[in-house]
């Protein structure tokens, strides 16, 4: 009974191991979105290398957790919320790590952008987007460490305020490339960054969906929340079509 | 030991089920990706609401799979590789799943570029693209089913292919943009379709990864190949920027 009881005590302590990690590495993946950001916004050369060669080592703490939460499945063979504790450090690592790949990709833009014209305006539209996406990370990672289920939910709920961001700053995007070709190569990077920090928020939405499943067993179901006031097909682009 | 024998092959069925069902879904997310691209090229309004409405179906298949796997792993408690299998079958569930909402994204802009000037040149670019794409995901599904892991690691090793394509696309939709700004929208559909089946290649290569890692218990390491010939940051847009 003695050694029944320091199993399950070790376990709980690798469980907190395990969920400390997941908690590092999303504030090392929220760093890289700040990073990211910034670099395109003060055109930073240097920052932007730093962002990019960080990013190898939220690759290597999405495999330490996956090495780490499979080896405690196999080993400890956990039942229920302990399982679900494991099998959601993965889940999450794996968001954390595309959300680096973002990251990395949107300071990759930057490096190429910082050769073109610069154009203000369209670059703070990026970094409110930015601030934006990031906040939302920020609040489900919170959500994550105080175990705090109605803040994931909250967080899960306002998906839409991400698309909105992004319908503006695609509008925004078109008209300045209709205007004028020569930026349209600019403005194409401006795109893809702007995409990507849709898809980190979409990320951040997973992240809400697999702490809900951790804590209560249950999927959150029903259609994700959608921006109401998209245009229609025949307007310009159809930005509605989050891919 | 009648019990014991009767349970581990119980077991072996059910993982055995729980495999035919993530190759099922594989064949419909290769549909999908088919289905996708030829409304594209065909001006098919119908056959883009077809793919756009069957994704449910993908979305349910995860959820199947998920709850399989995680009911299995919590039951059965298997050791080694019969939990390397369950783990695999989650994974390539959730690349299945994007690959899919990649498709449907496909399709929706197709409903879009339907109602603008036809480009045929560049709708028989996305169609070789999508061609190539389509390809891989099926080899390494093949590689899945055969438990061919040579197959797996040989799709893994040529994902350089797909970014030739993305980038000689990329290339030829900023000239359109650039030379003719009625394009742009149009364009801008026609390059974030091109975006997602470079994702979707990617998820191919991810499902080679997790096919060699469910086999050998070994990661794929190394950095993926990547295309040789990309252009220098300052020629056209730097495509091999990939998100």
């Amino acid at each position: 009974m003695a050694m029944n009881e320091h199993t399950v005590r070790a376990y709980g302590e690798e469980l907190n191991a395990l969920t400390a990690e997941v908690t590092r590495m999303g504030g090392q993946a929220e760093a890289q979105i700040n990073d990211a950001v910034a670099s395109v916004v003060r055109r930073d050369v240097a920052l932007a290398r730093q962002v990019i060669e960080r990013d190898a080592k939220l690759d290597a703490m999405h495999n330490e957790i996956d090495r780490k939460a499979i080896r405690m499945i196999a080993l400890r063979q956990p039942m229920a919320s302990d399982l679900r504790k494991s099998l959601a450090a993965m889940k999450l690592a794996m968001d954390l790590e595309r959300t680096g790949d973002l990251a990395k990709n949107i300071a990759k833009r930057g490096l190429s952008l910082a050769e073109t014209e610069p154009m203000a305006p369209l670059t703070r539209s990026i970094e409110r987007m930015g601030r934006l996406v990031s906040q939302r990370l920020k609040q489900v990672l919170d959500a994550y460490t105080t175990g705090d289920v109605d803040q994931a939910v909250a967080v899960w709920s306002t998906d839409d305020e991400v698309d909105e961001h992004y319908n503006a700053l695609f509008r925004e995007l078109l008209t300045y490339m209709m205007g004028d070709a020569r930026t349209i190569t600019a403005c194409t990077h401006l795109l893809f960054m702007a995409k990507n920090l849709e898809r980190i928020g979409d990320h951040a939405t997973n992240i809400a969906e697999t702490i809900h499943y951790e804590m209560t067993g249950d999927e959150l179901t029903g259609e994700r929340p959608r921006a109401t006031a998209t245009p229609s097909p025949s307007e310009i682009g159809t930005p509605e079509q989050n891919g």
